[in-house]
């Protein structure tokens, strides 16, 4: 099939809006994963909120690049939102502390229809939450990508080259460490730069008798760090209450304040704020 | 581009060569889930050797068709093994009980290449994986799918027409519910029967104490498989001695035979044994 002038038009104009709309967010961080099932999404919502609650209301976006299992508007419990669609573009749907969220459950007709679909058109359809959404000004855009290294995290990488970095997040055991060696050797071959990891589910304390079990071995994170020359930016400890208020779509982070994951989650958030605030330093 | 004359007619041959390599193994089971990280390759390593254990020793084939993170030689401890070339394909390497395995890494140059394909590219590996591989006589072949319903997922259940079935792996959150019905959604428009769900990490027992606590809650996987009509297999508990095993390379099932995690196992081998014989009967 042959381009004909409009459609060639069409992509030069839709490259530029997605540009422009871009350039009004100040920060992008994927978040990723070689593995699945770490808790990515998790991680990156309650890094969400994290940024929103350390001075950044209304000005954090979120855009769930799971196509295949969107968990995102489940976790901030915005369940049943739709996209509200303008003439400019669509607008992201906004969740608690203003958040800005992007879904392809906003989209999809029903919570148990599959997006089967292949390579080609799921790089349209991230290009598209990139480009006809109207996110407006923020500070932070993180990204939830989904495990591995394929078509989705491929797509975000080349449509977004001047992104901050990416954040590995994996759990502790062995098996979850190759896969890691993958995703920042993935990142590398792309040219992004991998702002650290963090090791989730970390050892879990019994509720009753205070002993802790490192139920996925303890420690993975770190070593991968120290191999790959890497930062880690921190563990995350097992907590039954993260899957509780994760199910109920409380954001952890909010519900719980003063737990020992919650704690670290904003000192990760911490830790990413000087990263990039270093990084602007050595730009200027 | 346009086909010549050659390539269509390797095409053909390829495809006739599958079907009758498919011919020689009496079942075909998918191993899927909705969402990553629930345990689906430590759930296909130990229900191909549970299959084994149970009267067919030499003759149970697992293919690891996740291309992106494959993780299966590690959990069964032949990492830095690799495919035999002979003049009529490619053998499979050799694992514990003669399973016989089929997986990236064993191609892969470094246990760090990511494999960075897009969708048509992944149809293909899975294709050559399914006909070029001399897998021979077996009574059972377990594909370990990578979660979702995207490229990967898609490609087996349309080279494998003749499958009997999938079982589906979830931990017990709602969030993972939801991911189960699109699982169930998409092997429904596809076709292939749910043979059941399989509910792991199913509540974990101090070893201190002995207090369960459902640190991904309960219950999830049967309430999954009564909403949607589907058998429910059974549940797995979280035992951390499964990790440990995993990152050691030594089937947990076959290293403590006595654990309820290995007698779940058992039991869910057991089921599908029956559905198959009963299918089987249906069809005479």
């Amino acid at each position: 099939m042959q381009a004909t002038a409009d459609t060639k038009t069409h992509a030069i104009d839709e490259q530029s809006i997605l540009r422009t709309r871009m350039k009004k967010i100040k920060h992008k961080i994927a978040v990723i994963s070689g593995k699945g099932g770490v808790g990515k999404t998790v991680t990156a919502v309650n890094l969400a909120i994290a940024f929103a609650m350390q001075g950044h209301e209304n000005r954090v976006g979120l855009l769930d690049a799971d196509l295949h299992g969107p968990c995102v508007p489940k976790m901030l419990g915005m369940e049943g939102q739709k996209l509200r669609v303008g003439p400019i573009g669509a607008f992201p749907a906004v969740g608690p502390l203003g958040v800005k969220v992007v879904s392809m459950a906003f989209v999809l007709e029903g919570k148990e229809v599959p997006v089967i679909w292949r390579g080609p058109l799921k790089m349209r359809a991230i290009q598209q939450f990139l480009s006809e959404i109207v996110w407006g000004e923020l500070d932070f855009l993180l990204i939830d990508l989904p495990p591995g290294t394929g078509d989705e995290p491929l797509s975000v990488m080349q449509l977004l080259p001047e992104m901050d970095g990416v954040v590995i997040v994996t759990i502790p055991s062995e098996v979850s460490q190759n896969v890691v060696g993958k995703a920042i050797t993935f990142s590398r071959q792309l040219k992004v730069p991998v702002i650290g990891i963090i090791e989730n589910m970390s050892g879990f304390v019994c509720p009753t008798c205070g002993t802790e079990t490192h139920i996925f071995k303890t420690g993975g994170g770190e070593k991968v760090s120290q191999d790959y020359s890497v930062p880690f930016l921190g563990s995350i400890p097992l907590d039954p209450r993260v899957c509780e208020a994760s199910d109920l779509g409380h954001p952890f982070i909010m519900e719980h304040p003063d737990s020992p994951a919650s704690k670290a989650f904003m000192e990760i958030v911490e830790k990413l704020t000087t990263y990039i605030q270093e990084k602007e330093k050595n730009e200027k």
